[in-house]
């Protein structure tokens, strides 16, 4: 079973820094990330991962300026190459954006840190979502849906093109014959697309895994698409047994098309955690994170996706009928949960937000509780492992590796000792041979 | 007297790749960078130093594989991220260019580099000037130098806006008050400009230097006023103490216009060095170095500067009169001085391309000639510091390191520790006051 963490500084609940277990200033500190790569590869873990926006709001800051998420972040690729020479094992994932940068510049950043690390790189790759972001890149707006997914594609498939740029043994290095390397096994690229134009031969050489891994997490059919044809992990993020099994069978039959195996990718499905010792502890943190919203960020997030503003209501008194929209845009599910709660359950608005989680709900639970989730999960055809989040880090990472593992090791679902050097081998993902090089069981391209 | 150092692996020689004494893997070797780093940090260095072309050659690589220099190399900033960890006190620079990058992009990638090395990062501005790099960036060809350096000027104003875009003490992390920021010290950037659109704040809070150290290298015109306007350190590249010395006033006297002192920027001169115990060490020295150049290479090297194909002519005869151009459109004293040597003292071109240096001559000499020049020329106001290159590394560095700065401490020119923690500290460079930020002696803007 795999295992990834997602490291967001203080932890997944919005309120999570304002618990006096966290470190409040966790998302710049890169101590505290360095102790927690730490912690997670104690803990065996395949991979560490940074997720990213590369923005922060300007508006909406009377919330914003209490639920501080990516306002105040280190940049991803920065921070996996400090955290390189602190760790050994365990992968370093990162996010970068398709909307917003140069191939040649992600290609050679993320070939980079694939050889600072020996072979542990690995990029997520996303179209971002954010208008906002949008305009720190000379754009008013993301462009529509599509058009970011076809962009990514010919983004991805290019940077894959620059990192084969050399064939594994280009680099001779050979003195006597005062050779550094074999020109005939240079392979420049020359793309003409609709989005990028490059010519040229990347200026690093093969990196230790081949190529550094790709993620992507998209749910749509075009970011289905695009992980069926490119990925090599997926990150899922349906909330039941059921979905998340459909969403396994689903991408790993769409592979074939493209000529790929199903297990040339991995499916890690996404699961919020908040480990104790007993259901009544677990119960308790719980209870104690929802009181430490305040209330400006517990309107804003339920109107968010109420998809209302509901800045201007008392907090003890339930949302009047004529302020709640007639339907939603955006969250069905989570808007309809909010509406149910207004009006069946009639909750104040402090009620309200107390009670509400958004999106997934987080599994609170014992050590054995959670074992047993994954493991439903993992032997029911729902992924090949997880990447987890806690509500509360490191504490939460903490607990998992004291706890869980031991527990997922004794069922005999974790390694006991990292056997492989690079992220791939400890993944199960083969290394991709160079599209130059006709090898035995690889067709040349 | 401040001290940089340009670290190009295995050496600025162009056969030191060839040279027993090195490892020809270095350019990609974290190790290998790791070690020369501290051994720069022992040697008390400000500044440690990583040149950047994005672009590998293409062509001519019947030379290009014997003379490899750029064509393999770790990205600068994944490199000095991964250095920031092993280091404690020396600067980290490297050059980013602005033909090829997003403003946003770049300003949170130092701004980060200088959270995790505690304040010691440095960017160095340059336009580039490779059409084989234009080219893996969708261009055909660079644009014109003063367009160029316009939209440098452009794009360097920008990121330090987005530096500014939080005051100092805007990350206030209050629990008591729930207040991870105060919103009142956020400025977001409105910048519609001729190259650029940015509306948006950095998500990174404001680094342990206010900005981070802004270096240039421009010798042109354009160059030297954008250096005048927003560079805090210049390496400068003449080869006279005379020229120096001209190059230093002219430099310093373009400061006033933009309401700068003297002092806030600090030109280090360039000098190439090769140290050796006796003055004949370094004779033989140089010379094993030119005979490891191999004949594609010598060809090469001279007919580039010839502006000439030279690659089909007999190594042990002349160059026929009628191969050598008219004139140079390029280097006109590389050109002459090849010239030269072909027509009066008659070279064959095996001669001739073992007694050329390309540029700047190498000072080369015995620790105390080395101490001298430095001496001469930082004393003479040539300079407030030196760019150092070594023919031969880490070994020509650790020459340095062991027996010149000990004579530069001797004569009360160098630092016998690090007293500061930040770049700026050790170079004497003042933290700028945020834009936003009505100080004392300093004006809001
Ligand atoms: C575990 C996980 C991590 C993600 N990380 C990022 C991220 O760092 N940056 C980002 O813009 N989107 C991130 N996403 C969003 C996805 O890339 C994707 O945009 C989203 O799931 C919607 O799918 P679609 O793009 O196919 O519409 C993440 C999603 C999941 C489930
Ligand atoms: C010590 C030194 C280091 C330099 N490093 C780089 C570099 O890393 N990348 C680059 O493209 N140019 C580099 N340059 C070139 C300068 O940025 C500049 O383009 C050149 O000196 C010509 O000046 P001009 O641009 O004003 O015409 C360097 C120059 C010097 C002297």
């Amino acid at each position: 079973m795999a295992l990834a963490v997602l490291v967001g500084a203080t932890g997944s609940h919005i309120a999570s820094w304002l618990h006096p277990e966290t470190q409040a200033d966790a998302s710049t500190s890169i101590e505290w990330h360095r102790e927690t790569a730490a912690l997670a590869e104690r803990g065996l873990f395949d991979l560490f991962f940074i997720a990213d926006t590369p923005a922060a709001r300007t508006s909406n800051l009377a919330g914003f300026s209490r639920m501080p998420l990516y306002m105040n972040v280190l940049e991803p690729l920065t921070l996996l190459s400090a955290l390189a020479g602190s760790t050994r094992h365990i992968g370093l994932g990162g996010t970068a954006s398709t909307s917003f940068s140069e191939p040649y510049n992600i290609a050679r950043q993320f070939a980079s840190l694939d050889h600072i690390s020996h072979g542990r790189a690995a990029w997520n790759v996303v179209t971002s979502a954010n208008d906002f972001a949008a305009r720190n890149f000379g754009l008013e707006r993301l462009p529509p849906h599509g058009e970011r997914y076809a962009r990514a594609r010919e983004f991805v498939r290019l940077v894959q093109a620059l990192w084969d740029t050399w064939e594994d043994d280009a680099f001779v290095r050979d003195r006597e014959a005062g050779l550094f390397f074999d020109p005939a096994k240079q392979h420049p690229v020359h793309h003409e697309g609709k989005h990028f134009r490059v010519h040229g031969a990347l200026n690093i050489e093969r990196t230790p895994q081949g190529q550094p891994v790709i993620i992507q997490a998209g749910a749509s059919e075009a970011g289905r698409e695009l992980a069926a044809e490119t990925a090599e992990v997926v990150f899922s993020s349906e909330s039941t047994l059921e979905g998340s099994r459909a969403f396994y069978r689903d991408l790993k039959e769409r592979m074939a098309k493209y000529g790929r195996q199903p297990d040339d990718l991995k499916v890690l499905a996404g699961m919020p955690l908040l480990v104790a010792d007993s259901a009544q502890e677990a119960e308790d943190l719980h209870r104690t994170l929802q009181h430490l919203i305040h209330p400006d960020v517990g309107r804003m997030y339920l109107g968010m996706d109420l998809e209302t503003d509901l800045s201007d209501l008392p907090l003890d008194e339930p949302i009047p009928e004529e302020r709640i929209p007639k339907d939603a845009n955006h969250h069905k599910a989570f808007f309809d949960h909010i509406v149910h709660l207004a009006r069946v359950e009639k909750l104040t608005l402090r009620q309200l937000y107390l009670r509400y989680e958004r999106g997934r709900q987080t599994l609170r639970g014992t050590p054995m509780q959670v074992a047993d989730r994954l493991e439903e999960w993992f032997s029911g055809g729902a992924c090949d492992g997880f990447m987890l989040t806690f509500s509360l880090m490191p504490g939460g990472l903490a607990s998992f590796v004291g706890k869980v593992v031991p527990e997922l090791q004794r069922r005999g679902l974790m390694r006991s000792r990292y056997e492989g050097r690079t992220l791939r081998a400890h993944l199960g993902l083969r290394r991709p041979p160079n599209r130059h090089v006709a090898a035995q069981g690889a067709a040349a391209d």
